[in-house]
């Protein structure tokens, strides 16, 4: 899929999602790194990207196991070869028969996650209705409050086994745990601390359910913040990181990435200046960029993201998009509150001339890739494309065709 | 495309955006009504549905003319026999390519919008390059401080009108305002306000124009907000609304319109209980919702966004979604914030059992709505879905097959 390969970025159809691969490589490389000096397999969480041409390079010298958080997703990467799937929440009845087609369509091997017996019998229930079999893991809450049983609560842990076991149709994989609230937390020596809890708590789960008698071969943990600064991972088997390919504006801001360490940006158009509002219009709104606003938890100044030439370097300073629209994004300077900064408004006209592209830093990677279908690829400061690759999206399985 | 039709709720996948096509067809006859009733065509913006069957519901007693805010949303509705597309956002060079093709191969009549003599004449410079024509309305800015030219710049509007006339291959349409900032205003009164200086920028605009003798067919004005509580429209020619026909919780926290005006949902399963964290998981997320929060700005308690029954219901009492991860969305109850409210988090887990739908109504419609490829269409309190309505999405043209 390469039509609009070696478009220049100057002649491209705006709103556009652009990768940097030099920037993705780097970040896969240095994640498989990590992993490896830990001990412990990589399993990265493809929901960011929903790319097979990522999935390749975040698995590259591993085992070519992924994690995925859609049964579209599990569809698309099975669809390319992925064959080891983690679906990484919790498992509802109402999807056993899609996961099932996918096993068997294209010999997958998909593990579900789920924290209630409830939930467990009535995914049972239903592979064993239509003769699916799947691996499970039981999901434990290391902090975050989402899903998961506490990692201390034996009696849980136990019936959860219990019931996997019983079931049949059902095998025990272990245990799996998401520090989500590490995105929250300001400071490494937090989110270090996030990650030993995390570790922690999953492998205390494991030796719960090892010291019952049952098998535990999987200890999985992981997100971007803990995978990058956890001290130790003794126990784990394998860690989930899945922002960490395009890393953003929220990890930048905390010290978990550099700036130059960015692979996604948003190429959009200038479509219009207004003097007397002190704003410069793109084609990128709230739809292209989407209003998350995650990074302005930690730094002031980021509006709903930077604004950097269109060859990708360093953000313009000063420069922020400062108010969304479904359409429209509204670039503002510095100064532009106390109505008198004429300077450094004409400095803004006169830096992104009408028909001038430029590139959108995005606050939260997975909230900006995910509506779009494919990426366009350009690698460092080259000023065109030199491929594009396609992507999942949504929630529905494709038809055979696509 | 209907292979979704007649399925029960209780056993659709989800997450998956339900539509109300009895509500719709309601918002869609009293907003027809209303334009009628001022004497104004109705050209429906359909940058919130992106659907030829809302469009259909949408201009039934009017001219089939319509509004849209993307290329690809030009392209979708051409290809489904809308032929007369005003394109409203300020145009870019770099599409005239693609609205080109759009005119030749549908033979469909696109209106471009602009607010910079160098936008028209490097739109017109590109348009005369590959023998495009095109009809363009000046963008007038009644008080939003996005796109536009103040209504008393006469100066500006004439040398746009001119910059037209002299390009040869851009001919004058009139004038065109869009009231964004009535999405934010709180009372009746206030939005009375806005319509009222949104209509007589706009016939103000066009005035100017014909003193000078240009022909200005075209005066557009239109929000959801203003359309509705307008109460003249002398010397407008056409409003664009856009929201009305799902309406949302922005809009009713507002009084625009009612709770049982709401006709998009999105139907999740609940598939956890943390009764630690007082949390009922669906697998409804932040994709799946949007993080958009408008109605925080007028009414509080609504999270983002309310929990009805599978049958579409009113709303249940002091549950609102709280929390949203990528593909999680977490449901709390009033009273969760002094952890002691045992009585409420246990009536929400029994009213919401493992494996139960609900339907969560939405803040932002248009938001909400555009990453889906499809809606699962319902009519009042109905079990099962009686058809499946595709839509565009994204902002690239479909291949020729799609």
């Amino acid at each position: 899929m390469t039509p609009l390969a070696h478009t220049a970025l100057a002649e491209m159809t705006t709103p556009a999602l652009l990768l940097d691969s030099t920037v993705l490589e780097r970040n896969c490389e240095a994640m498989a790194r990590r992993a490896a000096r830990h001990g412990v397999a990589l399993r990265p969480h493809l929901k960011t990207s929903k790319s097979a041409e990522v999935a390749r390079l975040a698995t590259r010298g591993h085992s070519g196991a992924i994690t995925v958080s859609t049964v579209a997703e599990a569809d698309y990467f099975a669809r390319h070869g992925f064959l080891d799937l983690t679906y990484a929440v919790g498992i509802g009845a109402g999807k056993i028969d899609a996961l099932h087609r996918i096993q068997r369509t294209h010999g997958a091997r998909i593990t579900l996650l789920a924290d209630r017996v409830e939930a467990v019998r009535a995914a049972a229930e239903r592979a064993r209705a239509i003769g699916a079999r799947f691996s499970l893991l039981i999901e434990v809450d290391t902090g975050g409050g989402r899903g998961g049983i506490a990692p201390d609560d034996d009696a849980a842990l136990l019936a959860m086994a219990g019931e996997v076991q019983r079931s049949g149709v059902l095998s025990l994989a272990g245990v799996l745990t998401h520090a989500g609230h590490s995105y929250h937390a300001e400071g490494l020596a937090a989110i270090r601390a996030i990650a030993e809890a995390e570790r922690a708590g999953a492998v205390r789960a494991a030796e719960c359910l090892r010291a019952a008698g049952f098998t535990v071969d999987t200890v999985s943990v992981g997100a971007t913040p803990t995978a990058v600064c956890a001290e130790r991972l003794d126990g784990v088997t394998e860690m989930r990181p899945g922002v960490y390919t395009f890393f953003d504006l929220d990890q930048a801001a905390r010290g978990i990435c550099t700036m130059d360490d960015i692979a996604l940006s948003v190429l959009a158009t200038v479509i219009g200046h207004n003097p007397r509002s002190r704003r410069v219009l793109i084609d990128a709104g709230a739809l292209a960029l989407s209003k998350d606003e995650s990074a302005a938890e930690f730094r002031d100044g980021l509006g709903f993201g930077l604004v950097c030439p269109v060859d990708g370097t360093a953000p313009l300073a000063g420069l922020r998009v400062a108010e969304l629209h479904q359409e429209h994004g509204l670039i503002a300077c510095d100064g532009n509150s106390n109505g008198s900064d004429g300077d450094s408004d004409s400095a803004m006209f006169e830096a992104l001339p009408i028909g001038s592209r430029v590139r959108i830093l995005p606050h939260h990677a997975c909230m900006t890739a995910a509506p779009y279908d494919r990426y366009h690829v350009v690698r460092g400061t080259g000023a065109s494309v030199h491929a594009v690759w396609g992507k999942a999206h949504g929630w529905h399985v494709a038809g055979p065709g696509a």
